[in-house]
């Protein structure tokens, strides 16, 4: 089923994700990008593959389409605004704003916001991603279906940054010195988005309770010296982060290493309960590919969700598509 | 939330499902079974834990309920007038026939009696286990949703039969003759049971044709002299079985082995796309405990699925209790 698609934000990943629509058969009806550089110029053109339209500035002026595919700012904050018009409207949103995963604990008001617009137009609005959204929350919940109790979860997931975007080696401090790594943990905003989020989806699955919920970020100190195409990394200075969060028990641990000369990457999860279950995706999902595919997949099925303000949880099963040759 | 439900099947599957619903909180309200020794007891009795009522041998004789747990036998055509007379009264119904996994293929008539029943009723009908129902089928679609693309998805599970219940060691024919294993095989009904509803479960995930799909099943031969507690096993003798399905382009390749001394047990997907995947649930998990628990865990959530025939695809995240302590 082709679906008409609303691009709003034109960084990397959401020109990548509104190719990959197009190359999937969807059509892009639109798209919307703060840049006043960007505003006016043809879709096709800032895309580079069949468009229609114009971009504009403004959520209002984008058409009618079945779903808006949002991939702007981390803090919902701002991207409330966004979402509101379209989903107003009847324009599903799925989004890959971290704050978006499971935003009901943190901010309830913003929350509400966007679940009473759904309703309204009678769609649903999604956030989803690769972490959050997947490896460290949706896909604990979905391992522990055929467990017949659990007592704690640890999920962590162990990136080699060396293999990916060099701004990705920037965002986890890879060359930094461990004071210049404090510094920009003090400064605050660095890091990885999202584990708080993750938290509270597993929580709300579980029916446990997030009062004194933490999450931490401390720095992986090279003992090696390695030179990526985009970042040198000396001996004793920073190679990337470390970061995660738990709950005040201690029962659920969600942990990332992300950083250059990463060994053994992967995703695991662990589940201690009966039975004990331990799995593993080998070499992990692959950070930038995973969340634009989820969020296109999750676009596919976004029509037949209920109304309103939707977590993963709520979901039917996603599913890739199926290529032959 | 604490359900009311009714057991039916008094089997060992169904007897420890009904008393570890009891232990979650849950109320066992009546129970069913085919047996007339069973008929007219105490079902408390029957259970060994705190349960209301007498085992009755028709549907139509059991009180009102929640949810039905239908642990009887895996021939629909069977299970079927099972199922209707709760459905219709609007008691929704978790089954662990493997037949139910994905009916509407293999049996259009039926499936068709019992959506309407459920769509009368109001309520759900599903059917659940690990396998079918969760390893070689659910899994794989839901490992495919961080996926751009896939070509090709195989996915396998071997049990070691020595570590499980003598009867399903039998089932899988441990200790026959090559020669007799044959004459089972083609008297029919024998081995595991839902390879089929499984493939049909996955085509329908991703949108393929299930014309030309096979299923396969033969011995796996012993190269070793094993006796365990209920099978005994001679160099050259069939230690288990060696059953699965495929589609008629090999595309999809699903393997069940099951044999006493398997090595390695595990539950292995491997999706061949963009980018490749390659899960491991290391040992795998436990047939008897896992289908009971994915059962109750489904029986859990079934009262906010769509009424109707519904799929495992059509489930919101199912996830077991966290127990503290």
């Amino acid at each position: 089923m082709s679906l008409s698609i609303i691009q709003v934000g034109l960084g990397p990943i959401g020109i990548a994700m509104a190719r990959k629509a197009v190359a999937r058969g969807h059509r892009i009806v639109g798209a919307v990008d703060s840049a006043s550089t960007l505003q006016g110029r043809s879709v096709a053109d800032v895309l580079g593959c069949a468009a229609l339209g114009t971009v504009s500035g403004s959520p209002e002026d984008a058409p009618h389409a079945d779903v808006a595919l949002v991939t702007t700012v981390s803090d919902l904050e701002r991207v409330v605004p966004t979402c509101v018009p379209f989903l107003r409207r009847g324009t599903a949103v799925v989004s890959t704003c971290e704050e978006l995963i499971y935003p009901w604990k943190s901010l309830p008001v913003a929350s509400r916001t966007l679940d009473e617009a759904a309703r309204m137009g009678g769609v649903a609005c999604l956030g989803t991603g690769i972490n959050p959204g997947f490896v460290l929350d949706y896909l604990p919940v979905i391992l522990s279906a055929p467990v017949e109790e659990v007592r704690s979860i640890h999920a962590w997931r162990v990136v080699d940054a060396g293999k990916r975007r060099g701004p990705l080696q920037k965002k986890v401090g890879a060359g930094l010195t461990p004071a210049e790594f404090a510094q920009r943990v003090a400064a605050g905003g660095f890091g990885h988005r999202g584990f708080m989020e993750s938290l509270h989806l597993l929580c709300a699955a579980f029916g446990l309770d997030t009062a004194g919920a933490s999450t931490f970020i401390e720095p992986v100190i090279s003992d090696v010296a390695i030179t990526t195409e985009h970042a040198s990394v000396a001996v004793g200075s920073v190679a990337g982060i470390h970061q995660g969060a738990r709950d005040a028990s201690g029962r659920i641990v969600l942990d990332l290493k992300m950083y250059v000369g990463a060994l053994n990457p992967a995703d695991i999860v662990e589940l201690d309960g009966t039975p004990r279950i331990r799995v593993e995706v080998q070499g992990g999902y692959h950070g930038d590919i995973a969340t634009c595919a989820i969020a296109l997949n999750a676009a596919e099925k976004i029509r037949s969700a209920q109304p309103g303000l939707r977590t993963m949880l709520d979901m039917p099963a996603l599913c890739a598509p199926f290529v032959r040759g």
